[in-house]
């Protein structure tokens, strides 16, 4: 039995990513060993990371200043790593609050340097991306999260800037086409787009590092893991292997901009519904809607409950709202089946049938 | 088919925890959804993490000031971790340096307060624990690495000191008895003794944290994986529930105490093969030997490929040395069946007989 997969993360991945992991937990490749219990650097998960690093450098169009990483640690992580990495002690990083993930950023960078956080939706909880701002001139890099997981925003523009673009994408990565090149450095816990939780990546400029005069750490030094190949330590073995599997069923659907169809699809059935649904309502400004995580509301919130557990025995699951929000968050990444949102549209449509 | 599987880590299993956790690749516990895509935050991945937790407690025997983490990074973290932690700038740690790993510990320390370096075995190729040191009376903790992976050595007595005590047992955790709470925190990487890489096992106890007075990014401070649960951010959930299945058998075993015995036995077999070929010669201090990664040497080393070659048509692999010793390393973990030390030993005759 498979489930109706709306989770936020964890969430969805392809039927063939988990069929080929299942076995090669038990045999892998013909090794008689587990994909567990192999040396990461012998040479059958050598080629595991180079396809995965080099799947995400080819799938996201990446210029050769680029480097691709898979790390420990997850994007919050990251939070202190960016910073760390590229801002000196005194100056400023430009950053914007869009949401929980956001603010964690922020506060991690603020023990780095200066932040100037230069525009914030967060009196409106977060329901919109701010479009008028002025980065200076003289910030080290603008900080971004192009998805607001919790909230259901999504930057559709890019904000064009001088400085050096740096983004949180952990929950829109690889979900559409844009240029990539455009930014310094990517990053992302892999748990939503591309695979399975205990795995980050992360893509950086070789060109915007070693600028920073303080000490960093081996293991927060972006150089170290380039110098190594992404292999400075023992790397999260089996969710970069989820990952590469990932990224090569993607390749397979079509790549980027195949995904990004079947995505718009995916999110135009599910926003048309809400739209056209008396019972429902979209939380967020419709211009900024995600196309990843899709939240909304009830205008009778005691219907609500009801709702969740009528959509249970239709074998929907993971559509409670985050508590910030309230309500209803359905979360379409990459791997949700076209048919899973048409069964929740259906849903909707009959649960509120019923109502009327 | 199964090998006989005597990696160094990544490395052997038990056959049960592949097969669980193969099957709850597709379907966990009859939720209709891999344990991949499955929320963290769920009651039945939060079972899972808090019987991992519960499980080392138990079978360590902690007293209650311990928390148990199971964090992102790998000992290579810790390394930077334990001092943020726990040395203010200005005061001194003292390590001992028994291997890479304590080195690269060493070298981590020293960006965050001072090292004074109490004892190293560097001058021979770390071929022995180092005996005679003393332990400053202001030092903030002691540091040792109580099984040194490359090298096949091992502390069999953990100095008596009175300072905390802070122990790397990526190695050989959970592999032999002793008296946990003489630490004031340990931690490894799971991908030897506990099971599969990308989740990093941390006990800590409570009341050494807070004492330092610089500020510690989130992921970094253990006080915050406390208050969170070990779930500051989405954890590494596969390795997570890798290592809850292995403690559970560990447990269904008989616990330390029983795997000591198998384990002893298993080393007791290989070195006495050892010392009784006249092809092969150990390479540690005999009191020093470590009882997980078994190092030897031939005194032909022209044979050595010839042995590598002949062993792997026994389907035995992994025992190439590191190259920092050479020759052959045999790591017999708690997962490895008496059976493939048996398989070894009868390789070693019947090679020696063949040559003889």
């Amino acid at each position: 039995m498979k489930v109706h997969n709306f989770n936020a993360g964890p969430s969805v991945l392809p039927n063939e990513v988990l069929y080929k992991a299942s076995k090669a937990l038990i045999d892998f490749e013909g090794s008689g060993m587990s994909i567990l219990e192999i040396g990461h650097r012998t040479p059958p998960f050598v080629a595991v990371i180079e396809e995965a690093r080099s799947l995400v450098k080819e799938l996201m169009q990446l210029d050769d200043d680029f480097e691709v990483l898979f790390l420990h640690g997850g994007a919050s992580t990251q939070f202190l790593t960016v910073p760390m990495n590229l801002l000196e002690s005194g100056e400023t990083a430009a950053y914007t609050d869009t949401g929980v993930w956001s603010s964690k950023a922020i506060k991690e960078a603020k023990l780095f340097g200066y932040v100037d956080v230069v525009s914030s939706s967060r009196e409106r909880n977060y329901n919109y991306i701010p479009k008028d701002f002025t980065v200076p001139a003289q910030a080290k890099y603008l900080h971004i999260t192009t998805n607001n997981t919790i909230y259901g925003t999504q930057w559709h523009h890019i904000p064009e800037t001088d400085v050096p673009l740096v983004a949180d994408m952990s929950s829109d990565i690889l979900s559409r086409t844009m240029d990539f090149n455009k930014f310094a450095l990517i990053y992302g816990g892999v748990q939503k787009n591309m695979g399975a939780a205990g795995a980050t990546v992360v893509c950086v400029r070789k060109s915007i590092l070693g600028k920073v005069s303080r000490n960093i750490p081996s293991m927060l030094d972006y150089r170290v893991h380039i110098e190594n190949g992404s292999m400075f330590n023992t790397p999260p073995v089996f969710p970069i292997y989820i990952s590469m599997l990932t990224l090569r069923w993607l390749k397979g659907q079509g790549g980027v901009a195949a995904i990004e169809k079947l995505n718009d699809r995916k999110a135009a059935l599910l926003y048309g519904e809400i739209d056209e649904n008396p019972l429902f309502r979209g939380t967020v400004v419709k211009e900024d809607r995600s196309k990843m995580n899709v939240c909304f509301v009830m205008d009778k919130p005691e219907l609500e409950e009801e709702f969740l557990k009528f959509t249970k025995k239709e074998d929907i699951v993971g559509i409670k709202g985050h508590r910030s929000v309230g309500g209803f968050r359905a979360s379409i990444y990459n791997a949700l089946p076209l048919e899973s949102v048409e069964v929740m549209v259906e849903a909707m449509k009959y649960f509120s049938m019923k109502k009327a």
